[in-house]
């Protein structure tokens, strides 16, 4: 048996229920996804005390996953309507939630939120603690970090599976981000409170000097850290620069020291960054992260692009899983302007799932060759059923379809099908 | 003066008459402008028989160009809505259109279209004689070559600017596409009808045998060719096979007898090809054709994705412009499905200009990055009214920030703004 299960008991009594059902939906043998999970470069996300659940793995070779971030905004706060987002991104195929939401009851909404998906659902700690703050007018460097870690324990026994906990960021780090040397400084929003109140406080960060007890508290649960990028960029020209490494370097030790203890770690990534350096990027951090699940917000390709990101982020995306990103977090057409509301959850989500699909049958991963050869086999068909089946969004295709759907043909080529003009020829 | 100027009087009036404004609008020295049409890099679209038309380069280092099609189909015919398209596409930022109509009265269109737009017009001549053919019912193989070649005369004389011709498929090459080792035979429809009329008559592509009566007629009119790809990848698994590098060859062997001649060549290219091919394909083909400008429909990283296609077309298009591609033709929500709508329209350019953006970015174009540094600054500042004019779609900014729009910080976080958090920090 590994050493990482016999530190982490939770998660091992989750892996001998699920792992015969992951084997399966994943296509891997049992002994891979052991020794994923043992060197740490793929990790099972799931809290027993979420009662639905539905456990699943991060980290290649294990299919890339695909998150959607839903919640409240002080400006955009609505429970049901995010409940309702959450439904849609179950829908359009997500892997995971995250519940970011900033203004409202955030309890309430948590646990609603716990009660209604089967998905793994992440969390901020950070945030509730910063609503407190923020609500009540008090100064950002007022926070006790006492209030930080009772929150991060009170959301773990509430079934949270994953923590996006900015550990990584040192006092250091904080000084570098928010000198004059960025264009923009700090993008991450838990980053920046942290980042605010080291420099006021002229203090290190609890996470980074107290991170036995977050390990403590993950062991309890089964908590998967999803070890936060504050410094990363926020801004293409800002990529790959010494802030952003100063706290990637610091991430690779903490996911080390973690699963010394038996604690599941991913890693997340950038953020902006321009396509030429993606690769660079994602290969740099992979390595100094000892292949620990990558985690990457887009990266978006360009910043020029408001209404449009969700497709900046799945060129990034794409190019990013054929160098080794493993779980991409959705950007949506609302980002950089607004709450996305949920059409822009499910084009968000659909946007992640095609970067995904792209990355992996550049990868040559069995399951999505198979899912292009049986669609271009269908194409040559004109079998539309059999192109819906394998399409990303089945229901579009008919809907798109619309009043033509039990054509042979499609509404653009009509009689000039060009499939249909070479098959009918009469070739002696 | 370069050789091509004293062979082609007409693009050597449009040169006189146009260089200084387009040194101007690219960025480029003269001198860069006038060795790339002289080597056939780049080429200048503008037929001086489309009276309002604006004269563009394509080539790099000129400006990655975007051109969308529109046009009727025999399911879908409303010239009305065509314009309204044609508009749309104006709008968004289209840098050329192409009719593809093949239903109601294309003349009428054609012209109608021409008379609308300052846009370089693009055509595939084929379309119309294939209109004669299957609305009278007739077999494709009853085409009279000298049908083609009169309708390209005459759509030369209405001020078609540029014109799709699928010279390079020969006898050999259609028996290739239609043979049973490519999954997707032929998919262009152009091609498919002349693969068609090749193998049921037993004889070599017209437009191959008496290429030369192409090079008089645009000559003449400098219209620049478009060497089709009538063997360009159908399915991701095709690409790169014999037949579509038979074809690319032809193609190589006719631009160059063509920029001989005095005309201006553009070389079409795939398609459907997955993301770890799209380098070598765009290299392969670049090298084969001389450096010719290249214009490419896609290329499509994957097949699962009706629906969204502009999407996976913008992956594959971004990473092709960093391999050499000149020119993206856009691809539509609605590819593969359904003729697009007017909101299509708009999200094919929007998509193919954020990958020609991505790809400059990628490329260093100084143009490109400073757009990049401008909108990272004003994101820096939260001057809203800055991104706008940075934004790829200033409309878009408005219309999502909403009721919002004169907040300083957005909707998604308010008063969590990271940007906020930093630069109000107290440091001493």
């Amino acid at each position: 048996m590994s050493d990482i299960l016999s530190k982490n008991t939770v998660l091992k009594a989750l892996l001998d229920q699920h792992l015969d059902d992951l084997a399966t939906r994943e296509g891997l043998e049992k002994k891979v996804i052991l020794e994923g999970i043992a060197k740490g470069t793929m990790v099972l996300l799931g809290n027993p005390a979420h009662k639905k659940v539905r456990p699943i793995l991060v980290g290649q070779p294990s299919a890339i996953k695909v998150n959607a971030n839903i919640g409240t905004s002080p400006l955009c706060s609505n429970d049901d309507m995010e409940i309702e987002k959450l439904h849609v991104a179950e829908a359009a195929g997500a892997d995971t939630v995250m519940d970011l939401s900033i203004a409202g009851n955030l309890d309430a909404i948590r646990t609603r939120m716990l009660e209604s998906t089967y998905l793994p659902l992440g969390t901020v700690p950070l945030y509730s603690v910063g609503q407190q703050l923020l609500d009540n007018e008090r100064e950002v460097s007022s926070m006790d970090p006492e209030e930080l870690f009772a929150e991060i324990e009170k959301q773990a026994e509430q079934g949270v599976d994953f923590m996006t906990l900015h550990c990584g960021i040192s006092y250091r780090g904080a000084r570098m981000g928010a000198e004059k040397d960025r264009v923009l400084g700090i993008v991450s929003r838990g980053g920046s409170m942290l980042a605010r109140w080291m420099l006021e406080n002229k203090k290190e960060n609890p996470l980074l000097e107290q991170f036995d007890r977050l390990l403590d508290i993950s062991l309890r649960h089964n908590i998967t850290l999803s070890l936060g990028d504050a410094l990363r960029p926020g801004a293409g020209c800002d990529a790959g620069d010494t802030a952003q490494f100063e706290e990637v370097l610091n991430l690779g030790v903490l996911q080390k020291i973690a699963l010394e203890r038996g604690v599941q770690c991913m890693i997340e990534g950038p953020g902006h960054v321009p396509m030429h350096k993606v690769r660079t990027q994602i290969e740099a951090i992979k390595t100094l992260t000892h292949g620990a699940p990558l985690y990457v917000l887009g990266p978006l390709v360009v910043d020029a692009t408001p209404g449009y990101d969700h497709i900046s982020g799945a060129i990034g995306g794409a190019i990013g899983v054929t160098a080794g990103v493993d779980f991409l977090c959705y950007l949506t057409p609302a980002e950089h302007l607004t709450l996305p509301d949920k059409d822009d959850v499910k084009a968000g989500v659909m946007a992640s799932r095609i970067a995904a699909h792209a990355g992996e049958v550049a990868l040559g991963t069995p399951r999505a060759i198979a899912r292009e050869e049986a669609m271009n086999r269908a194409r040559r068909d004109l079998d539309w059923e059999g192109m819906k089946a394998q399409a990303i969004d089945p229901e579009m295709v008919t809907k798109r379809r619309g009043v033509h759907k039990d054509e042979k043909v499609c509404a653009m080529c009509g009689k000039f099908c060009a499939v249909k003009m070479v098959q009918d020829a009469k070739i002696i």
